[in-house]
């Protein structure tokens, strides 16, 4: 029996003791990620700021992470914290013994980067060397990185697999975080082969997990395309901008990979397999999740009135800077090397999206 | 009169009322630095942690900085703080009203920053998102930031000028610490017209001040060529190694360019001019800091022979990873816009650091 499905065995066999770390585990990949590794029987502990919502109240669960708990009949242990604070860090790992670290926790607004940089660097930065300074002092050498395609820059080719060149013409301060990041990452890796990393660069994910019970919940107007459609679609949002349909793309608009949100779960739940199988060998690793085919904003308007019966207005204005026509993955090497591949249509997102959407129409504060 | 000349005037006339915070001023740079600036009336405030030093008691002034102060008859407001401590950083921005920052802490030993990248990114990064939270909190938004040549990895043409890529084949962390600050500065003057950025990109600082009163003391064996050399010829290491001589070059051995610490400190102070003399003009700007020519191994071997009349022994060894077999510097960019050029001679630098290195064989703790 070859070596790694011996190790595979260990792994699905000792399960239900393996100990996970979830930062920002109550957004929307933290939901539904989480909700993966529940159903893997993975003990789940989440540490998060809930800096994006203000649900709840002061000591109980945030709303989103309630919804898990019903959801898959088990129970998540939750910390108000962030990771910006070391202190309160050191205490979670005092209390718990992690095997991995998903680390998701991050400011994610392409806008509110370019206004406001150093937030971004301070959160996500400067809080990433936190948190791994503190796993590196408790001998958690283990992360999964939630990473973005945005590192890649404009492309320079189509399409784009792992051996793209990273960190050139990236147009925006939160890209730049992700990629600083992963090289923060790769440094750290060959400083000390006892580190394994995975970053996960996702394209772009949406919709919503089938139940309709948790899904992305944007604090105010939607900078990405899926939610704002799905606002337009609700009647909270008059009509969606689309920037430019003069790209050389069949119908002029922009050409995007849109992933979605359970595939992506899954592709942490992969990665996370394959750090575990690694036992102490230590190695840094990019994978692409994404479909590994484009869709155009027209595509997605279409799919998303056909599944929700409802007419999304559209207003044309003119290109946005940064934008490029057509962006889309090359995603085998997460076939082959995490044994996952996206399985979900265009109209599973938009049809999971809309349910989410339609039950929630103000997201986790409806009612 | 243009402008640039009355700008250059009020800045003249009204310079002993400047207020500058230099950050690292009591390391090689920054002594130097602080030299230039306390013989043009600017009034200096300096913050060190004094890592890199254990002289000194508690409370008092690190010896470099005394020795400032005699050579130059001026007093200097000594903090010692890290800049990564915001709280300790605020006190000092309550109590001066600075017109710029020179920032100039860091960690620099490229070799500690492949084995303790973390370290790097914590105080180098970090370190100075905590110090422009500060400055912006206190609406101080004009920054001389001490960059690397580094950033420009491996030359892709030479001699090296502004317009080359940066960021990519970066070959150490410490180098990527200099690379992210430059691109976290670039984001924040596009966020806010009102910040005025300098990045100084150095290429290798060496020499001494003339009086042979400060020069760059290493702690441990120096990683840098120049000041190994000054320490084989006092005797405190039998011989150099020189890492390749079979390199594409007339003699084989390594080829870069070298800048005399006096007209690196003459840089800074063009800078600070520049910006002092911007106004509210915000910007951000990087130049390159170098003699423009580069020099061999055995070039510097020799010429440090000539006028120590110490016989220098040399080792050839291996190639080392990353090292490249030339790099230099074009700085007419700063010759036309910050009216500055280095003018001392490869003579004058191994000169002044043989009369510092044979003055205080053993740095600042020399009796």
């Amino acid at each position: 029996m070859a070596e790694s499905s011996t190790q595979e065995n260990v792994v699905e066999d000792n399960v239900a003791s393996v100990v996970v770390l979830v930062t920002g585990g109550c957004g929307y990949v933290g939901t539904h990620t989480v909700v993966r590794l529940l159903e893997q029987n993975v003990q789940v502990v989440v540490v998060d700021n809930v800096a994006w919502t203000n649900d709840g109240t002061e000591g109980s669960k945030p709303k989103s992470l309630q919804r898990v708990e019903e959801l898959t009949g088990k129970t998540v242990v939750f910390h108000n914290i962030d990771i910006s604070n070391a202190d309160a860090l050191e205490k979670i790992f005092n209390s718990y013994r992690f095997d991995c670290v998903i680390h998701l926790a991050a400011l994610k607004s392409v806008g509110d980067s370019c206004r406001l940089p150093l937030d971004y660097y301070r959160n996500n930065v400067a809080g990433t060397v936190t948190l791994l300074e503190v796993m590196k002092c408790h001998q958690v050498k283990k992360l999964v990185f939630s990473s973005s395609a945005t590192v890649y820059g404009e492309p320079q080719y189509l399409p784009i697999n792992e051996e793209h060149v990273t960190g050139q013409k990236v147009t925006n301060p939160y890209g730049r975080t992700k990629y600083f990041i992963e090289e923060i990452l790769r440094d750290l890796c060959k400083s000390d082969p006892e580190w394994s990393v995975i970053c996960l660069r996702y394209f772009n994910p949406v919709g919503a997990h089938p139940s309709g019970r948790i899904g992305e919940d944007p604090a105010g107007v939607p900078c990405n395309l899926m939610p704002y459609v799905a606002q337009v679609a609700v009647g909270r949002r008059p009509k969606l901008a689309v920037y430019g349909n003069d790209y050389p793309t069949p119908d002029g608009t922009g050409i995007r990979d849109y992933i979605h949100i359970m595939d992506l779960a899954e592709g942490h739940w992969a990665a996370t397999k394959k750090i575990l199988q690694n036992g102490s060998k230590g190695s840094w690793l990019a994978y692409n999740l994404g479909l590994g085919r484009g869709y155009s904003v027209l595509d997605v308007v279409k799919c998303f009135e056909s599944v929700s019966g409802r007419s999304i207005a559209v207003d044309f204005v003119s290109r946005r800077d940064g934008d490029v026509a057509s962006s889309y993955s090359d995603c085998s090497l997460a076939s082959s090397q995490l044994d996952w591949k996206a399985s979900r249509t265009l109209t599973d997102m938009c049809t999971d999206m809309w349910r989410w959407q339609s039950i929630n129409p103000h997201g986790y504060q409806s009612n």
